[in-house]
Formats: C-alpha cells, structure tokens, sequence
C-alpha cells in the first residue's frame, strides 16, 4: 500500500526534486532499497551507494549535487533525523501483551494500576507497586518492594531486586539485572574477604532506556542513581553508589566504577572503562576503550588509556607513529656528533 | 570399560611406538591424567609435563622425542586435532530433553516441526516458526513470529525477540539476547535523546553458535545478519544492522559497533572493539584489545588502539618500550653538543 | 529508633570526642547523612564533605584534625572498615524466600537437603544434589547432575549446565552462567570449524561470589576450578579450564582466556583481559584495562596493554606524553649540529 511522496513529504517538509506524486511503499536503506521504497544518504561511506540505489526517492542534504534524473530528491537539513521522524510516524512497534497472564505470580500485597499486562511466569513480588499502562515480558522477576513508574516496557528475563525504583517510560531490555549487590568487601588479617552487605538500592528515573544484559548495582548505602534520559546500551557495568546525569549516554560494555559521578549530556562510547570515586564535568565526550583514571572537570573530547584531551592524544599517537623514525635520527645524530669530534679534535692538533 | 589402543588409533591413523594392546580408560589432560588415560601434547607450555604426567599414552607430533620408555606413544600430524576427533567420536554430549513439558506455552498459532522437545515456562509466541529436531531448554522465550531452523539447540533463558530468524544447526548458550533494539536516538534541541524504532531484525545463519550472555542488536531497518558458520564468545556485543562473514569467529567480550561488515574466516579475539560503518576484509586477524577505528581492506594480523598491521605494532611497542633509553640520549646528546659549542668557541679564540 | 553512640562505640571500639550520648538513627554516607546519622570518612576525594556534612557523628581515621565542634567523632584505625562492621551488626539483608515453591519443578531423581527454599518456575533437574539451607530465587534453571552446597544464596535467572559443582556458602547474582560450552574448535581445511565437544565441568569452591551476568565455561575436558573465597565481579568472563586460585578478586568485564592459571591473593581490576595458558603467580594486582599476554612469575602491580610493571609502565608513559618535546629536542639538535658543521667548515678553511 504506497504512499503519495508528497504525502510523506508534508511530514518532514523537505523540498522536493522530481515527481512528487510517486507512491512510497517502503523505507530502506540506501544499499538495499528497491523500486517503490525511499531512502536518505547522510554520512561519507554511503555515497557510493547513491548512483546504483534502486529507491525511488532519496532524503539528501540541502544543496546536494543531484546527479541522477532518475530518482525523486527530497532535500532537509539533516536527512538521518528526517528519516528517523518517518519511521517513527510509520512504523512505531507495538509490542503485544494483553492482560495479566494466569501462570504470573502477583503478591496479594503488591499494588498495581490501571492497564497492567503481565507475561507467563512473571513474578511480581511482596510490596511493589506499579503504575498506570505497564508492560512486563515473560519470566523478568521482581524482588520484594520494587517500584515501577507509569508506561514502563521491560522485556522478558530482566531481574529487579528488591526495593528499586524506576520512573516513568523507562524500558529495559532483555537479561537485565537492576539491584544486584554491589562489589565490596573487607580483607581479614589472613587475606580472605569479608563481603559488606548492600543495603542501600537502585533509582532508575524517567525516560531511562537500558540494553540487553546490563548490570547495575545496588548501592553500599543510599542509592546508585540514573537521572532521568539517560540511555545505556547492552553489557555495560553500572557499580554500586553510581551516579549518571541527565541525558547521559553510555554506549556497549562500558564499565563505571563505584561511587563515580558522571555530568549530564556526556558521551560514553564503547568499552570505555572508569576508576571509582571520580566526577566527570557535563558535556563530556569520551572516545572508545579510554580509561577514565581522574576526575575530568571541564566539557570537551577525552581519549585514551589512561585518557587525555583529544587533541593531545591525537598529537601523541602521532609521534608515537613516528617514534621509529625519531630512534633513527637519534642514531644519525649520535655519529653525527661523534665525527665532529674527530674533526675537532684533529683540528686542535693542528 | 577399557578400549584397545590399538582399536583408538583406527579413528585417528597415527604411528604407535610401545605397546599398542595397553587399554585406555579415559581421556585426560596430560597434568591430570592418570594411569589407563590417553592424553596429548602439543603446545610448547605444557611440554613441562611430559616426563612426570601418569598417562598410559599419549598423542604426540610426528617426529617427537621419545626419551620415556614406560608411555605408549602416538604420532601424529596434529595432536590437538586427533584428540578432538576422539572426544567427538567417544563423548558427544547428549541434553536429554523429552516433548514438550506441560508448563510451556505454544501459542494455537505457532507451527512446530517434528521431534521438538521444549522444557518447562519455555513461551512460544504467536506466529512463531519451528523446524524439525529442535530443543528448547527452560525458560526461554521466543516473541512473536520467530523462525527457528531444524536441529538447533537452545538453553535455558534465553531471549529472542519478534521476527528474528534463526537457521539450522544453530547453538544457543544461557542468557543470550538476541533481537533487542539497536541503540538509536536522535537529539533534540534541548540534549533530550528521542528513539528511533528499530524497525528491523535478526538473522542468524545456519551452523552459528552464540555463546552465554551475548547481545544481538536488531537492525534499525532492514536485518543485523550473523552468517553460515559465525562462532561468537561469551560476553559479546553486536550492534544493529551489523554484518558478520562466514566462518568469521568473534572472542569474549569483543563489541561490534553499528552497521560494521565483517569479512569472511576473520578472527576477533578478546575484548577487541570495533567503531561503526566501516567494512573488515575476508581473512583478517584482530589481537585481544584491539580498537578498530578504520576500514581494514587486506587481509593481516592487527594490533592495538588505535590498531595497525602486527609487525608495524610490534615495532613501536620495541619503540615505546626503548623510550626511557632514547630519552637519555637526547639528553647525552645535548650535553655533548653543548661541550662542542664550547670547545668550537675555545678554537675559534685561538 | 535511635541507639546510643556508645553502644555503637563499643562494637568497633574506637576512641570517642564530644558527645557520646547521643542517639544514632541511621548510617549514611558524608555526603547524605542528616541530623542523627552516624557518617565516617576515609577516602581524600570526601574530604570536601567533612565541613559541611548533616552527620551527628563520623567515623574518623586515629589523630584526625577535629576542627568541627558541632559533631562527635569516633577515631579508629581504619574508619572504612569500622563502618562495614557496623553495617554489618545492623543491616544484614534478609532476602524472605520460604519453602518450595508449587511451581518449581524438582525431578524425583534429585537429592534436597534440610531447609530449601526454592523459588517459582525454578528447575532442579534429575541428579541434582543440594545441600542444607539454600535458596534459590525464581526462574533459576539447574540442569542434570549439578551439586549445591550448604547456605549458597542464588538469585533470579541464574542458569547452572549439566554436572556443576557449587560450594558452600556460595553466592551466584541473576543473570549468571555456569557450565556453559568451552569456546572450541578446529579448522577443516575449508576454513569451516567444527565444535569440539566441551565434556568437562565448572567447579565453584566454599565462599565464592559471582556477580551478575557473569560467565563461566565448563571445561573442555578437567574442569574449570574458581577456588575458595574467590569473589568475582559482573560481566566477567572465565573461559574453559581456567583455575583462580584462592581469595583473588576479579572485577567487573574482565575475561580470562582458556587454561589460564591465576594465583592467590590477586586482584584483577576491571576490564582487564588475559590471554590463555599462561601462569600468575600469587599475590599480583592488575590494573583497569591491562592486557597480559605472558605469564607473570613474581608479586607486584603491573598495568598497561601489554602490560608491564607498574613502575616500568608510569615511567614509559610519562616519556609518552613528553613525546612532543622529545621531537623538538631532536629538531632543534639537527639544527645546532648543522650549524657547528658549518662552523667548523670555517675553521677548517681558516
């Protein structure tokens, strides 16, 4: 069932380059488009794709070079957001569950509000309390006292233990583990480790998103937090006492140390790993697998291990690229030196 | 329940030196193994063991040095390859799991092939697709329209959202995601984070084995695709709309950033990461830890954050680790170019 | 309900100045404790609070500066310490889990000791063998022939595979793996990899702690051993035929590579990756994001990828980020050595 392309159009208010009044069955991407669908071309790699697309129609930047005659154009200002805007008014999945299944578990003194759905085996524990409109895949458990704000969307196997609070439209994806014990321990006279018991919990607030088999623990004492839009993809490690800012984004399989506090609308990208203790500034961006080793106090692009200002890392990296050939001036410069020597010294005898 | 050594070595056709009717009870690694075992010895840390293991025989490469008379030695070309063969051929593990336990949920519209067992709280969702020859083990849950392919076998609590398919022969290990949204968000004006559906899927190709607590990121659109042969670790993260060659194998923890195409027979070990849009050769080797930044376009071992060729790598580190040295003789160099300047100045006083 | 300080006082026995009379409500961190709290302080990056913290009372390190008068202060030896102890006294969570569960599935072939507690939906499978008081939480599958000590503690969606052999007074968090296949294959000459069968098993001594979402492989024949006191951290990866040694510790997303063998008494901290059969001798400490690629035969701390000693590895990092200079030294004598050449050309012809 195709779509006016003007129809569409009027959604992102582009402006239009070709036939307007071609039907728009699908949205694909630029490599795998066929006749009938639109796509968008927006970073460098891609172009390549542009002369040989079978799309029908193309989201492209303002001023782009339009080339082929054969495709409709449509020009925005930023073609990935435009396209994102469509997918969302088309496309917005809807995740079915219905009611509150019979094999679920819910504790005569757990409170829940208006339209609830509860998977198979699901296991809603003594004293929680769930809000208005929720969804909760099967087999997730919820310890004793846990509570869950309105339009949450938590998928199947996540584990929340006990007493921790997640805001409103907060969804988690699957495996996820919310409240687990922090890692602390004593050490006795003899080496062995005597565990600290973690009685404090964990505060999810509004608008959270978090990936599949994420671990966040529960704090030593008081509350490991994660402010309200923060988003944290698959595999990434939140320790005890934690705190993340609003707005923060934290990419796959990094790891945040105990009693951390991250500033809001930072950048977290993968395999980033950060020492206990510290606080890092808002607005700060942290590049792939750096080790975060001391506090960072003003915004900016930090990368390496341990991490520096971008641009110094980048001077860095750069001489150390060049280090075989600083090793062979160094050579040169010693035989150098040591033959005006000899001239000096044979210059003296004269 | 003895065997003939000699009725072992018709599955793997070595050269026996000793006594070749001795009857082998086990097999064992050459630091336990006992007397009546076969073990084997091929990498270089654990010749050590040789002269004190208590194994009756023991599988060695062709030419080695017999120097103990009391072993019943077999050469062969490959010794770990051979063994493997008779682990294969003597111990294939079994899973017993029977039909279909009555506490697992098949929806009236989920199609199941033959001899399908299904363990207990396993939910099959609506429109869901099983070859023949599957297990699912307990607690595992399938989403809506689910494809899995004959013979594959499933652990427990696993996950596997809407629409992702699965070929045949395909292992499972515990805790495996696969299918939750790719991690996608567009800012708006404010640093407020809006997702973008991810609208896609998963596929996962025929003869794949996923380890425990993977996470396979459904595409934003279009398919995040794991091919014919793929073999990936524990820990491991892909990412949406990524795309993994045949054969390629994928060590623990190693991450995979959006869109990334991966080559044919690669070799990711361990904890390596791997920036997003970029394409992977066929046949490229990437060392643990290595941070992939670039497309790799020959195929080669790599190393290193920011990665380069291995013997480029090698190189600097020698480098890296001779700087305290190069540092001296800069110093060295300035103090005896300073000495010249004076005896130069002295000369020219004269 | 308040309790008097000098109760408190004498569990720890510190030394008190000011008010011992007072009443303590709660413990709380500096930085969050309010009027009737009992704080303490111990790291330098918590200092700043001490001026300005709502405590009534604070545990401080023997011969602090006590320049507040408006709080009483315990002095004890090690006030981190202290505090865990009071928490300990006060706060020991009681995770409530009674009797069996009507919907846990215990096979008639299984063994239960004394006083079990176990979950909904939980699977205990034929040959299984658990101990006296044990709880098992909800979800949690174990499958055929794995034993379970006395007192072990075992949350939500922990899956544990075929013959596993868990401690006493073990504590495993939600989402962990234990058993899962070994990583192993070989090649066939197409480049195709065939599954080697992982027939051995994972051996969990007395008084270890897994976190969330951990992994760890069973053997590929042997076992994979994690011996007493171990305490290991989430999302940590331990491969086939691994063996820690006794009261190490492992932080969060670290992984160990196949037959590695870790000492006593070490400290892995996060994100650390270790390539396999190597050997780490007792009492080593790692820091973050350190790779070891070689074994390491004497005590110490080593950091860096690849890793060195400490000492060796913040030496070699200062002349990194001193590179710049370097550059311009050697730039500068190229220069001067030109200029005395020059010079004595002149001499020369003099």
């Amino acid at each position: 069932m195709a779509i006016l392309l003007k129809e569409i159009n009027s959604i992102i208010d582009g402006k239009i380059t070709g036939d307007e009044s071609i039907g728009i069955s699908n949205l694909a991407k630029i490599e795998e488009a066929q006749k009938g669908d639109l796509t968008f071309l927006y970073l460098q790699p891609y172009e390549k794709y542009f002369q040989v697309t079978k799309a029908s129609a193309i989201l492209v930047k303002e001023g782009f070079n339009k080339t082929r005659k054969d495709i409709t154009y449509i020009e925005v200002k930023e073609p990935n957001k435009a396209f994102a805007k469509l997918v969302r008014h088309f496309f917005k999945p809807e995740f079915p569950l219905e009611g509150i299944d019979k094999t679920a578990f819910i504790h005569p003194e757990a409170e829940l509000g208006n339209n609830i759905s509860i998977g198979r085996n699901v296991v809603i524990s003594k004293g929680c309390k769930l809000g208005d409109n929720i969804k909760i895949f099967h087999n997730t458990v919820l310890s004793d006292n846990v509570v869950i704000g309105d339009n949450a969307l938590i998928f199947q196997n996540v584990s929340i233990r006990e007493k921790c609070q997640i805001g409103k439209n907060v969804i988690i994806h699957p495996g996820t583990v919310i409240g687990s014990d922090g890692f602390g321990y004593n050490t006795d006279e003899n080496g062995n480790y005597q565990k600290i018991p973690q009685i404090g919990i964990v505060i999810i607030e509004d608008d959270v998103e978090l990936g599949a088999n994420v671990t966040i623990d529960r704090a030593a004492i008081g509350a490991t937090i994660i402010r309200k839009g923060v988003k944290i993809d698959n595999l990434v490690q939140i320790a005890h006492n934690v705190e993340v800012g609003e707005n923060t984004v934290i990419s796959a399989q990094t790891g945040i140390s105990g009693s951390a506090k991250i500033g809001k609308n930072c950048i977290l990208t993968g395999q980033v790993g950060m020492i206990g203790h510290i606080t890092i500034a808002d607005k700060v961006i942290i590049l792939a697998q750096s080790g975060i080793s001391k506090s960072i106090s003003k915004p900016g692009i930090y990368f390496g291990s341990p991490a520096k200002e971008l641009s110094v890392a980048k001077k860095i990296e750069a001489h150390i690229r060049n280090l075989p050939g600083y090793a062979e001036k160094i050579n040169l410069l010693e035989k150098e030196l040591a033959a005006l020597k000899d001239e000096i010294n044979n210059l003296k005898k004269q």
